[in-house]
């Protein structure tokens, strides 16, 4: 027996340990663990030598972004590149493959820059967050006020009117940073500030700054929001701290046209048995309008894909249904994810799983999930089958954003886990390109994917559904 | 006895071991180790406590290049910097601060930009490289064709006419990459190509494009010659690979201007016992026209600086002057250094030892060397009183680019050695800002070469000459 053939056993029998106890409770719903890892052991192996095999997401990813580049909602960049994708599915012999309309916003950044003007002239790297306002022809000049925090900006609120307002937070995690991507415009205004700058919400920087959205409300004026790369915003910050007071002129030409056609993707390989049972997978097909949202999300959008695909080729039809979904309008609304549960409202009790790779297709290393106890037993159980190429491990809670809305209906969901390291060194800037991912972790994460996919879909037993609402992240 | 004042110990009876048979050919001229190491224990300690006591190094850096910005030769802001710098000197209350006169090319970037045209639209990452010609008003739109190597680019030279060559050569070394920048547009223009791209010789990228310097010869036509980014480069490379057939648009109105007025910045704290030998240390203060130059080399030129400046504070005046230059114009025609040579070439025979630092005040792991196997000996000695600090090591052969003109008159030479894992992600590139140096790591730079050139110039003996020309790199 070698290593990797005792881990596995080991593995499984750990698995059969923890569960026991709900297994007890729950005996009709819950397969045996040892049976499912016997079970679909040699499926597994197929699903990842296949994918391990050649680079052929790699290829396809590659073909895709060189080809239409970023995709950010309203453009006509992410409607060809959907256009695309729908052909080459049906090429693919996928089935049921059609897209599905959904509105999304359309904000176009047009022409922007940004200058310190004083104490000397420089350039400052710049990207306009998303569903900023643009600012009066000729732009804003305007001495800035830099803060470490919100708090900051409160001890400081009488030196903010009639300034730019500079938020630079150093990156901690990203949870905590971007909620001065989000509500820095309007904390900015609340204290009379003319514009507000973010330094970008990134764990590395060679001066790329990172875009993303961006929200006002109904209390104070919209005033114009960007980011700046960290390295300019650590150099503004010093600047104050020496008692020299920078100014910077701000132009940006952003427009909120109206909301735009754009389409979910879909692809089906149809269940055996029990067809009208689902699991879905995907990414989002959308990205901001830098790099080639290579990172966030074709790769995972493409590993969906591939993984059914996988599952397709080595003739594994599983019972219930497979259903790749690539969902549009992640980045600026998430009106992908919704239309989604709108448009499938019906079948919503029938998900069994939902599953997203949104967090790079980096080296993986299981899943982040939510769901019923029951059910996070159940797959941490098909995940042991991964264990063997090191994404064995489900953690809790999981999700991510596109299959929020059904999630928040009672559908156990999870996010692909993936080495983090890199993923804010790119995240939302023009550094987000094809080279960044690496054939092999990719690989790596559609055998993942594929074995979660595929197994959840074929088991006796169908995964139970949480309750409405508790299931949200 | 401690951990640390064993290891000292051990360095220096090891150095006295590996001194023993060079001693006895030359005893009148080697002072015997032990006692170098135990006359300079102290004053060297003394050193390296006031270096490592706090940021004032890094302070001033910060103040340089915040104030100043980029300082291209025939820029403002040099001789702004180079102004401001000479008055500091003074309020230091160094001595014999002044400026000497270097004519410097003076090549302006002017507005560019390359953007890919077909099979889709796109900006390109870019940066002229210095010295390249301007492409006619309107740019130049061509075919490209990328070529891995010099040898790939004659063997598809039939290919080549008409279009715009792109090397895209993976990063190894900086001398084995950087050939291509230096000769690329001459290749390219042997075989007819109308304009050439380079992949910017960087081993790591976030879309952060590299320049540098090129040259033409006299055989060929001048074309105009490019950075792109590595991810740029890439991209392109796949799409040839695919068989599509990327066209690019390249505008640049670069300009070569009449040499400009520059001025190599020197101070001194003047010898005790013989003024009229002198070690001289150094960085170059001019930079390329993006980001800061904080880390090349304001950087070095700062921490030779401060290490002139911590000796005059601690009351250490040395047998012999310690002289500090910041040469003018490094990095697009060395006329700094030349001009020191010429200007100083009756007292080169009395220059003991150049010290350069320019390769980022990271962290010091001592000095690359070149000079006569006696003087190796010395400074080895020297050095052994900064292994406390981790930088006592010196390799063999050495030198840089200013000092090597008077290297070339057989003064023994050296460059500080540094941990280079992070230079080529930032050289050359707008990612050049202060924040890429930290405070600790500089100070220990300033320790280093204050231990060096402090000893080199009190010691006894003299470091001994080396031949005029075989001391050349």
């Amino acid at each position: 027996m070698n290593k990797a053939s005792l881990s596995r056993l080991l593995a499984a029998a750990l698995a059969a340990a923890v569960l026991a106890p709900a297994a007890a409770h729950a005996q009709d719903r819950v397969v045996t663990p040892t049976r499912l890892y016997a079970a679909y052991r040699d499926r597994a192996d197929s699903l990842i030598d296949a994918a391990l095999a050649d680079s052929s997401a790699y290829q396809r990813l590659g073909t895709l972004v060189d080809r239409f580049g970023h995709r950010l909602s309203g453009s006509r960049s992410l409607e060809d590149a959907i256009d695309w994708i729908a052909a080459e599915m049906r090429r693919d012999g996928l089935e049921n493959v059609h897209t599905e309309p959904v509105m999304v916003p359309h904000w176009v950044r047009g022409e922007e820059s940004a200058e310190l003007v004083s104490p000397r002239r420089a350039p400052i790297a710049m990207l306009g967050l998303g569903g900023s306002v643009a600012t009066p022809a000729g732009g804003i000049t305007a001495p800035v006020l830099v803060v470490g925090s919100y708090e900051e900006l409160e001890r400081r609120a009488a030196e903010a009117r009639g300034r730019i307002v500079l938020f630079d937070v150093p990156f901690t995690e990203y949870r905590e940073t971007v909620r001065y991507r989000g509500g820095g415009a309007v904390a900015a205004a609340k204290v009379g500030a003319v514009a507000a700058l973010l330094r970008s919400v990134s764990s590395g920087s060679m001066r790329n700054p990172h875009t993303g959205s961006t929200r006002y409300d109904t209390t104070v004026a919209r005033i114009p929001f960007a980011a700046v790369s960290v390295e300019d915003a650590m150099m503004l910050h010093r600047m104050q701290d020496r008692g020299d007071r920078p100014t910077v002129k701000l132009v940006m030409n952003a427009q909120t046209l109206p909301d735009a056609p754009s389409r979910n993707v879909v692809a089906e390989l149809r269940g055996s048995e029990r067809p009208n049972e689902v699991v879905v997978l995907g990414g989002h097909i959308d990205s901001w309008d830098v790099g080639q949202g290579a990172m966030d999300d074709a790769g995972g959008s493409v590993a969906a894909w591939q993984a059914v695909l996988l599952m397709k080729k080595l003739g594994l039809r599983p019972r219930r249904t497979v259903r790749v979904v690539l969902w549009t309008n992640e980045e600026n609304g998430t009106r992908g994810g919704l239309a989604y549960r709108d448009q499938h409202r019906a079948e919503v009790p029938n998900h069994v799983l939902a599953i997203e790779s949104d967090n790079g297709v980096f080296k993986p290393s299981g899943f982040a999930f939510s769901g019923p106890d029951s059910a996070l037993f159940m797959v941490r159980q098909i995940a042991a089958l991964t264990d063997r190429i090191g994404s064995g491990t489900v953690t809790t809670p999981g999700g991510e954003a596109d299959i929020g809305p059904i999630m928040a209906l009672g559908v156990p969901g999870m996010g692909l886990s993936v080495d983090g390291t890199r993923y804010f060194w790119y995240h939302h800037s023009q550094a987000d390109m094809l080279d960044k991912l690496d054939p092999h972790e990719m690989a790596l994460c559609v055998a993942t994917m594929a074995v979660m996919a595929y197994v959840a879909a074929d088991m006796p037993e169908r995964i139970p559904m949480g309750t409405p609402q508790a299931a949200a992240r």
